[in-house]
């Protein structure tokens, strides 16, 4: 099986910044997310129509090392990957980087569950999900 | 009639700041909703038992002049004032002072619909707002 | 003299919306802050090149209304613009339409003042700012 | 040595809620950092004030586990602790529960450097910081 893997770019907004004139650590976790939907997107299944099928990934963990800090304005690369087919949970793993030079600024990963809207329950992930993202498992 | 008003207290965290050592200008709407939450808390009617009834509250318009930056760890109060019975919108005002000083920090206001959740129409304001709010009208 | 304009557009994430399902109100001025800052950009001038040269742009003003609300991984099309060539302060006008149907979501204006860093006064428009963004006036 | 712990309350906003009605998994962090600083001014010594004192305190690593939702206008009560004397880097434990009924919402931890503003170079734990934390060390 071939992990699943996406490259996306964002720029760091004036709003993301703090006092300390860098990204305030809070603001990765929505870099994160971006780079997740992105890799959905890129594999043929938005988030927002995983979700109209009655699923939902909530957060079970999160995890980020600030290895540079990224400042205003800066062009960054946020690669997400899930590395191993979700049984229970999914694992996600991200690292951004700087555009201009490549250098390393964030490690990170998100693990999710999937969650039955109908029942509030945890479930499988569903066959939609799997499909879509490795066709050919 | 008497309008509403009611004092309430924040404090700046630092991830309500900027590089510009300031509070984001995006940060102060947020400011307001903890004075408008407050202001119904204290009249006795909690926005979460609003929503419950079946009506959201859902901005119109919002407005604010920035007079002199609020700074991180600064202690804050928020004035809210209804100064007329709503009728079709709410108009809510609010003035934002550093406690230390009493200096006038942000001056606003936020306009609302009336939204019944059910029809997804704009509705009257709902008997259990009026009477809770003024209920001597 | 011509009105400088500029569309950029961005896609609304899962951390801009609130639990009535739409984008919370202070994230609309975040979307205000990407277009004047793409605005520049586009002109030839970065914020970031302008801060180094020792002027801000604090806002003292920020009004937005909301007409239809944008939802999760909408796509939208900010178009800013300036309208005159500012004087002591300057004017920023938006607009935000949903890119799939160009509806219009919201409008709204930001009012900045332009500050010295060094004295931490209000100034006049630099010589480099007008001239990058306003090269034949 | 005893270890340092500050119990701090806050209540969630609106803008704290994302469309799956529950606190957005990035928020947890700003309430972390609400948690340390409430501890650092529980035991004398304002961030501010160690901010002016030359030293920063940057994120080197931030993890949440995200156990029961928080939802709006929970009250939540951030218990914060240092439960080792910082050598080069200081970790901060966090535990969130729901004010109410004591149940538990998330567990999590920051790591942060000693960062001179001068050089921009990590630095041991000044005695400022030390002496006022562990006055009896």
């Amino acid at each position: 099986m071939i992990p699943v893997s996406h490259d996306t770019t964002i720029r760091v907004r004036y709003a993301d910044t703090d006092q300390m004139q860098i990204v305030y650590n809070g603001k990765y976790f929505e870099y994160f997310e971006v780079g997740r939907t992105e890799l959905m997107r890129a594999r043929g299944l938005t988030y927002s129509a995983f979700e109209e099928s009655g699923t939902r990934l909530p957060l079970v963990e999160a995890h980020c090392r600030f290895h540079v800090p990224a400042r205003y304005d800066d062009l960054l690369i946020i690669r997400s990957a899930v590395r191993e087919i979700p049984r229970s949970t999914m694992r996600v793993d991200y690292d951004l980087r700087r555009e201009c030079d490549g250098i390393l600024i964030a490690t990170g990963y998100t693990t999710h569950a999937f969650l039955d809207i109908a029942s509030l329950r945890p479930i499988r992930p569903p066959a939609l999900f799997l499909d879509t993202l490795w066709p050919n498992r």
